[in-house]
This record gives C-alpha cells, sequence and structure tokens, in this order.
C-alpha cells in the first residue's frame, strides 16, 4: 500500500488506505488564484460545499501579478468595444483564438469560449471585477492610466489581421498604473469566501486519492505541519498554476525554459497539480511551449525600427504582439538580435531602460561594420526596408503601413535583444489535457472521475507562444475555472 | 474494480483483479522491432525466462523498414574508422551528441552511450549484424552498394563541426541497394530466439497489469482473440515504436505532424506502449519533436545549391544533414521555399525524381519575377552568396567550403520543396522517459518498479528534429533494447 506518509503528487493515496477523512466537503478547489477563485464561486452557485487549499499565505496567485487583462470579444463586441466603435464578429473572434492557438489549438474549446465570452464579461462584472470602460489606442503592454480595452495581440499584424478583422480585445481592470490582477484577485478571492466557499491558507496539496477503479476520492493536504484528508463528493479541481518554479519539470520538459531567469510567477507555480493529474492517467500536452518575451515597446516608435539576426536578415514583422516577436528571437543563430532605429524613432523600453546599445553610426556601413555583420548586407536590408517603407509597403514581413516609415534620419543604432544583455521573461502553457468542462481527460480521451482543471495546470486556450496575447490566460482560467466549478458541483 | 474487459492501454489492470495468470515468465517483452529483440537476447543472456509479444505477423518492426545504420563512435573509433583513417575521439562524439539533442539532451543518457558504443559494435557483430567495414566518402542518405561507413549527420556541418571535431559514425549493415534494416532485424530476431526467448505473434497487448504499490506485474495480451494474462516475475518492457500512426494522439501531442502523410513506419507506430506507461504515471517527454525530412540530396551536386524563403532570404547552411534543412524548411513563412541551382549542379533528387520546377531563367532576375519574390532579393542573395563562394566563404550560414561555389552558370532553376509539391517524412521521437537501464520514470524522477521502455516508445538519443542524425535512433534502440534487458532479467 501507498502510505500517507509516502504520497506525492506523483503518487497518489488509495481510498482504501485512507482511515479517517479529516475533512469532508463536496468540491475540493486546490489553488486560490484566479481559476481557483472562479471555480469556488460558481461551484458555490450550484449549492456545492466548497473547501479551497492555497499553499500561499493569501489568496492571489501568480493572476494577482499580472497585468489583469481579460481576452474578450466576439457576438458584435462586449459593451466596451461596441462603446469603442468596435463591431467584434463571433467569427473573427473565433478565427482569431483558433490562430492563436496554433496548430495545436483546441477548436471545440475556442468555440465554447468565443460563444460565451460576453456572457462571461458580465459575470466578471457582476462579481465586482471594475472596467471603466474607455478606449485606449496605440501599442502598450498595459494601460499606463486606468483605461480598459486595448490591443493586446496580433489582432493587427500580419498574418492574423488578414485573415480574422481585427479588434481589440483586451479588457485590463480599472487600476491606475500597471499590474491590475491585484484588483481582480481581490475581488474574486473576497467574492469566493462571500458567497460561502471556505479557504485554507499556508496548505499544501500532497496528493490525490483514488479508488479501485481510479475515480478520484479527494486529496491528502499539509495544514499547519499536519497531514490530512479531505473527501471530494463530487470533485478535485486543480487550480495549481503552471510550472515555470519547477527546474525538474523544465529539464523534463521544456528545453525553451530551462535556463529561464525571469520565470512570470508568485511563486508557486511548481507543477504540483499536473504531476497530481500525471499521477492519475492525465495526459500532459504542450508541455515545451512557454510564454516568452522581451517587451521591446513601448515606446510605439520602436515598432517602426527593424529586428535583424546575425545574417542581417529581418525575421519576423516588428508590430506582432512582443511575445511573438520574441519566439521570432529565440530561433535566430545564436540568438543574436538587434532592432535599428534611426533618431527619429530612437527610444528606450520602457521595461527595460538600461538596454544595450551595440551599435551607432551615421551611417548604416558604420552600424553594419560595429555589428560585425558581413559585409554590404546589413545596408542591403535597411536600403530595401526604406524603399518599400517609402511606399507604405513591406513585401517582406507585411508589416502594416502605420509602423513604416523609411530609417533615414542619423545617427542610427543598433539596440541589443541579444540573451546576455536582454533577459526574457516567461511562464509555461503547457498542462493537463481536458474538456470544455474542465474534466481532466487521459490520452485517449477519456475522462478521469471526479478530477478537473483549469488555469495554467491545464493547457488552454493558450498553447503557442508564437501565439499568446494578453489576456487570453486570464481569459481562459477564469472560464474554464466557471466551468470546471459548475460541472464539479453538478456531478 | 477495472475488469478484464474494460482494460486498456490508457488504463491498467489490477493485480488483485487477476484471477489466474494465463502464461507465467520473468521478462515480457512488448514488440519485437530492434529494441525488442536487443532487449530479449540480453535478459536471456542474463537467465531471464522472455516472453515476447508482437502484434504484426512478423518480427522486425519500424527498424526492418530502416536504412539499418547504427550510430556509433567515439574511443579512438570503432574497427570501422580506424580502418578509415578516422580516430573518432570520445569527447567528440559526446559532444556531438549533446548538441544532437538539442536543448534537452539528456546528458548522462548520452555518456553512458558513448562510453559503450564500441562494445556495442563488437555485440552486434557478435550477434551476427553484418558490416562490410569499407568507408563511403561523400552525402548520402544510405549506401547505394553494400558499404559500411558514412556521414549521417551534421557531423561535418555548422555549428556542429566547429564544437566537435567530425567524424562519419553511421554504421551501415551489408546489404546491397537502401533498406539493410531488413538484414539486421533477420539476425536479431533469429538470434533471439535461437537464445530461447519465446515469440508470439499477431499477439497485441492491451494493459499493464499493476498491484497496490503501482509496480508493474505483468500484461494483457490478446492473442488470437483471446485475453491472455501474463505475468512478468521480473519486468516488462515496453518496445512498441513510436506514435506515427496515432491521429489522436498526433492532435493532442505533436502540432508539426498532425497533417503528417507520409509516416514512416511499419505501420504498428501506435502509441500503445506509450500510454501503458502514461497509465501508471510514467513521464512522456518531448512529445513534440519529430524526425522530418524532404531528403533533398543525392546528386550531391544539390548541396551547392542555396535554399530561400519566400522573403528570398537563405534559412540554413545546406551541408547540413537534410533532417535538419527540413525542420528549418517548415519554419519558414508559408513554408514556400525553394532550392536553387545553376545549370552545373542540377539535378533531381534521388528519392523524388518528380520535383516541381517552380521557375527558370537566363539570369536570376528572371527566376525572382517567375516565383513572385520582392524585386531585387533574390538577386541580392545569389549576388553576395556568389560573391563569397567565390572566395570559399559563407558568412552567413556557414556551409563548409566543399559545398561552395558561384551559381553562375545558366540556366538557372528553382526547384521547389513547398508543402504542396514535395511530401516531408516523419516519425516522432518523444516518447516515455527513462533512466539509463531503461527504467521508466515518473516526472519526479523516481523509477516505476518492473517497468522498462526502449526505442521509440522512450524518449531517447535522439529527441530534437533539429540534431537527429541517421543511426542515432537504431543506435539508441538496441543499446537501451539491450540496456532494459539486461536490468529487468537483474532485477
Amino acid at each position: 500500500m501507498t502510505t500517507l506518509a509516502e504520497c506525492s503528487p506523483s503518487r497518489p493515496l488509495r481510498a482504501a488506505d485512507v482511515a479517517h477523512w479529516d475533512i469532508e466537503t463536496d468540491v475540493v478547489v486546490l489553488g486560490f488564484g484566479i481559476a481557483g477563485a472562479c471555480a469556488a464561486i460558481e461551484a458555490r452557485a450550484a449549492g456545492a460545499a466548497v473547501e479551497i487549499f492555497e499553499v500561499a499565505a493569501a489568496a492571489g496567485g501568480s493572476a494577482a501579478l499580472s497585468g489583469g487583462e481579460f481576452y474578450l470579444g466576439g457576438h458584435g463586441g462586449t459593451p466596451v468595444q461596441q462603446a469603442a466603435g468596435f463591431a467584434d464578429r463571433t467569427e473573427d473572434f473565433v478565427k482569431y483564438l483558433t490562430m492563436a492557438g496554433g496548430p495545436g489549438a483546441d477548436e471545440e474549446r475556442v468555440r465554447v469560449y468565443a460563444e460565451h465570452a460576453i456572457e462571461h464579461y458580465h459575470w466578471l462584472v457582476g462579481q465586482g471585477v471594475p472596467f471603466k470602460g474607455t478606449y485606449l489606442p496605440g501599442k502598450w503592454l498595459e494601460p499606463l492610466g486606468d483605461d480598459t480595452l486595448l490591443w493586446s495581440g496580433n489582432e493587427a499584424a500580419w498574418p492574423f489581421a488578414d485573415a480574422a478583422k481585427p479588434a481589440p480585445r483586451g479588457h485590463a481592470a480599472q487600476m491606475r498604473g500597471w499590474g491590475a490582477g491585484r484588483v481582480i484577485m481581490e475581488k474574486l478571492s473576497a467574492r469566493a469566501l462571500e458567497v460561502g466557499a471556505r479557504a485554507h491558507l499556508n496548505s499544501r496539496a500532497l496528493a490525490l486519492v483514488v479508488d479501485e477503479r481510479r475515480r478520484v476520492q479527494g486529496v491528502v493536504v499539509r495544514i499547519d505541519g499536519e497531514l490530512r484528508t479531505v473527501r471530494a463528493a463530487k470533485g478535485v479541481i486543480v487550480c495549481t498554476g503552471g510550472f515555470i518554479c519547477n527546474r525538474a519539470m523544465l529539464e523534463l520538459y521544456t528545453p525553451l525554459a530551462k535556463t529561464c531567469e525571469h520565470p512570470v510567477t508568485a511563486g508557486n507555480d511548481d507543477g504540483s497539480g499536473i504531476r497530481m493529474g500525471i499521477s492519475v492517467g492525465g495526459a500532459a500536452i504542450h508541455m515545451d511551449q512557454v510564454f516568452a518575451t522581451r517587451p521591446f515597446f513601448p515606446p510605439e516608435s520602436l515598432v517602426k525600427g527593424i529586428f535583424v539576426n546575425a545574417c542581417a536578415q529581418r525575421f519576423v514583422n516588428e508590430d506582432a504582439y512582443h511575445g511573438r516577436v520574441t519566439q521570432f528571437m529565440l530561433r535566430q543563430p545564436g540568438e543574436r538580435v538587434w532592432l535599428l532605429v534611426d533618431n527619429e524613432i530612437f527610444g528606450r523600453p520602457m521595461v527595460f531602460p538600461k538596454i544595450v546599445i551595440a551599435a551607432t553610426g551615421e551611417t548604416w556601413a558604420e552600424v553594419e561594420t560595429e555589428l560585425g555583420l558581413p559585409a554590404g548586407e546589413l545596408v542591403h536590408t535597411v536600403e530595401a526596408y526604406n524603399r518599400h517603407a517609402a511606399q507604405g509597403e513591406d513585401p517582406l514581413w507585411h508589416k502594416k503601413p502605420a509602423f513604416l516609415k523609411p530609417l533615414a534620419t542619423p545617427p542610427f543604432a543598433a539596440l541589443s535583444y541579444c540573451p546576455a544583455d536582454f533577459p526574457v521573461n516567461m511562464f509555461t502553457l503547457g498542462g493537463l489535457a481536458t474538456g470544455t468542462s474542465g474534466e481532466v481527460l487521459t490520452v485517449e480521451g477519456t475522462a478521469i472521475e471526479g478530477l478537473y482543471a483549469a488555469g495554467r495546470a491545464a493547457c488552454g486556450l493558450p498553447r503557442w507562444g508564437e501565439g499568446y496575447s494578453s489576456g487570453m490566460s486570464l481569459g481562459d482560467s477564469s472560464f474554464f475555472g466557471r466551468q470546471a466549478g459548475r460541472h464539479a458541483a453538478g456531478h
């Protein structure tokens, strides 16, 4: 038998070996981040008793540190989109989300999400999440003020814009300055408690408890140093986040993040929930994928620059989302990349003002020499770019006309986005395979009874680094957290 | 309880529910391909009783359809390498294999393999695998004649050659023409039977049997339509191959291969063994990675051409291994790529003589126009390439001098390697995480008692499409199959 002392996230405890349930409830939620809070609220709304176990000393999870955006649209637009004049059609929203999911997109998940995104917006408002309702044009990471609606992905950039009519879909919670995730989590965690979920903080989930038919019956939790068995009559919902803090898992699954020194996390994305799901036969999918970024704008003027690699070749349309641009950076030879700017557009990235200026010159030939690039290549690249940009065209990478201008005003500079000079922020996108009700699936697609997952413990809408857009993770986590809570409660 | 009728690769049977063992043995080997044959031989040598279950009507697996090469070297060279004048140092072999494993390389696995590669060569000879012992210079997919030693990877190409002294390490079994895997499998499967392993053909492994402590105790097999329980006192070794035949698994794990129409397989790479491993808590890793190829040479002259994408940019050193070149093709915009050749080097790829000639011209400007590329870009790319090639240099992609020559003899042509024109052959590289003794590991790195895996059911030395080299899969499968057989028997 697996004894209580032996069990671990990779080793479930047999229900037959539970001598006594210390706590009994309907729905157990592991993790009090955004997925957990939303799961708890909906499970309570469906009449279930809910106990939340959170390893940290406070609710919030990594969502509380985030920019606080939800990726929403379709059905003619949210009230905020409509007020700003964007009649966002569901089919464009679906098309965009599908492209954003990449070649491994989950079309059923996209469809369910898009179908309910407007309802979800109203639900968030109903829980007290504040949206000012104002539109902020331009390219930003997060609103500097307290505006709501912004362009937060690749909507307006090639090839997305050519396939789906673009609309801004990033809905930021109202807060002056960055980090509106804090406001969201204050509201949602308070709401979960208000509706009667019981939360245990400083409580680490150690293992699942399964019966002989591999139905999940509960969990083992360590609270105040004591092991407690918790029975979940209706289901366990794993909302424990991703695994960017777990070096061993990154080593095993995620070459791109193996050496990541700037994880985006509140500190507890240790993959424990993913391991628990795996321990009872759940499939862990797209474990190689990460959101990765060197946020190279704002200032927006830098988008008018051009990225080149060590061959002096352009390799991306610079008006794409910063996370997409970064994925392209990471695959260039030696990861050596520079952003070329002229004096008109020169600036320092807001989040990294100490950027290294790798070369300067009164001519591009000087810059080329200073970077040590093959003779004539950089000069050709800029000359060709400038010639087309003057016509409002970018035949190579299809950057949109708004960001095209000849780089012709000296002095010129090359800003370094090389690994040694500019850190990459990352979090993981891979996780447990789930159905649209949050049920954890085996490789064969069958649901594991009594087990649900949401948030970055699951592989959700965002599952392809090249397609990530700000707001996709909170949107997915909150919506599918709700789905899981409702379905577990109704089980 | 899980009943016998309910069990599946994703759902193990409980040992307590086995009323009766139909067959009892020491070591069960699932799959009679190369990993299975080698595992069986070694388990027998260690004194264990061995039963092999193979789903096909004959032994051989996908190895029997392969080119029949083993990737071997180090310790001053195999006898074949030495005879050809290559004193292959272990440190170069280790360095190369590590680079070939990519950012997720398993250094321990590499070390153990490199340490024993010469011994493994002699062991293969001892089993009757014939090596003629002659060296074939040049760039080939497989020997056309019956030579042994060839350049079968990226050894001589940048950046590999700059980090590890190159040596040819592909050791092909002796057979006139392609497909020497057949000879190898005839020898190894006959040998396994000769030493006393019992083989059951037309026998499908359905599920593992596990006890209460999740130790693997045996398997359920369907033989002649009947379900049989098989007890493995010492261990079960999963050698069932990869999952390129399983559309659902590709959909879940492997976006790159989702639409693969040319799987490299004998037809039974259905991932069943991987699923069995997952069903008892085994970690499945690097499931996104595939070997993919559009073999663009021979003729070797084509390596002197240059690949360009829809931006008219070069994107790879064309003297790299064809599988590596193909991985780079797959990530170009729209996957639109062409090989530019002049009249001196023109030829048709041996494996795809019906290649589409997308454009021709007396000048490169004509070819550029015919391909519809941005004005001046292709002309610049070729002009710069030619200028450097005349000096024996390739400052952009570091193709080696032997393959550098100006493309200056009209008429010129662009051969299409676009998806619609040239199919991609693929097999999967992801599989179960294993230790160097073949033991299947959980995410936390603990061994699952009684369960081993080898061959493409495991994630082995080849785990990165960009680094694959011919012979790495057979080398890994045979060597770690042996490891698993020996360790299971000694359990």
